[in-house]
């Protein structure tokens, strides 16, 4: 069982309905109206609410953040290969996957996942060690991108990225030394778009399996962007590609 | 006087010389190679360099990210608005200048000036009651960005800000309900990109004097952009529009 702690990860929690939430507890005297959509949802979803004093709530949380309402659930389950590739298969739109093979911290993962979300990827893929992370600090910075959007664990990379391959997606590595920039490619294709960590970069056995490698331009002495932004800036091409104009 | 932790922050910083740091402390029998750099560059610049007891560094820093290495040091100066508009001026490219009017806290604005500077904005400008951050803070985040670009402050919108439109420089507002999208504007011309508070928005102020507003497209259904992820994405699109294919 997991805790998830405010409204900012509830609500969407409840929403997705990916996570299996036990029981709700709510601070005394809380104002029902602060509450109303985590209710409605709650109720038409048959979870128990239980009315508890605020020390208890903040006896079971590790921050400030939680406002009175705390969800007990089960983890956020990772999405099936298997029916990630039934996904692409049937997608009505090009597929966009974004694999990410590390990060620094939570809190740069859940940004990655809110702007992967926000700016047009199917899913994202995560090496199986990434997986590894806070998931109550990843929940609150994807701001419910986390609970809404699918995440697949990728443990090894032959056997369960081939399948994607051959169904035509696409694989680019986003590398430093790359010659071609994101902005060359055709990104209205099916597409995974992947991205190393910021310390070592893309691995060798993705690199392997990558149809070609592309870099972001950056301005001359500057720093490089951080993973999430890199990814941010990958997934803006994508949708500057694709976007219908009336969006 | 500020204290300044870590040779992420302080490497930066004595090479951007915009602070004046009056004293280096090394913890005693730290690796010499690990900081090469650092000495070399205190040298130069005729920093005194005091070795003092690991507990020493441990009492007067915050985080445990010194690595025992701590500057102390003037806190970054914001660069003066008459000297950005000479700057602006003289440029040899078209200026491209960003605006941020809130934060939420010192990482996001951290990774936002690393993201500007790394996408070629040539000084970013914050709304006065922005500037009261965290420079520690900010300084990690951004990857030393933050001791590298020209950060001004703005109080008088009207007065400080006319200027740079009588200099021709186009101020574009980014808002939700822009009919535009970031796309759809030339920013090969000289431009301003005024991005408000992920809660408030682009104060009524600032509205009045842009020339246009923008959107970035985004999925239906999705939360919006952190404020660092929106800057990047605008940026990066700044950067495409002007990339020599070369770089």
């Amino acid at each position: 069982m997991e805790i998830l702690e405010g409204k900012r990860c509830v609500l969407p929690a409840l929403l997705a309905r990916q996570r299996k939430i036990r029981l709700l507890l709510l601070k005394q005297n809380s104002q029902p109206k602060r509450f109303q959509e985590v209710l409605a949802a709650a109720e038409e979803q048959g979870i128990p609410v239980k009315y508890v004093a605020a020390a208890e709530i903040d006896a079971m949380t590790k921050g400030r953040s939680h406002g009175g309402l705390v969800a007990i659930c089960t983890p956020k389950p990772a999405f099936e290969i298997a029916k990630l590739i039934e996904l692409c298969k049937n997608a009505s739109t090009p597929p966009c996957l974004l694999l990410i093979e590390g990060t620094e911290d939570a809190q740069n993962l859940g940004y990655t996942l809110r702007s992967a979300e926000a700016l047009g990827a199917n899913a994202v893929l995560l090496k199986k060690h990434v997986w590894n992370f806070d998931a109550m600090a990843v929940s609150r910075a994807s701001s419910g991108a986390f609970e809404r959007l699918p995440l697949a664990q990728i443990e090894h990379v032959e056997k369960e990225l081939l399948p994607f391959q051959r169904l035509g997606i696409k694989f680019y590595g986003c590398i430093a030394g790359a010659k071609r920039q994101i902005y060359d490619i055709d990104l209205t294709a099916p597409v995974l778009l992947a991205i190393g960590g910021e310390r070592r970069g893309l691995s060798g056995a993705l690199r392997e399996h990558c149809d070609g490698f592309v870099r972001i331009p950056m301005a001359a002495g500057a720093s490089s962007l951080s993973l999430s932004h890199a990814a941010t800036v990958v997934m803006a091409e994508v949708m500057r590609q694709r976007r219908p104009r009336s969006i």
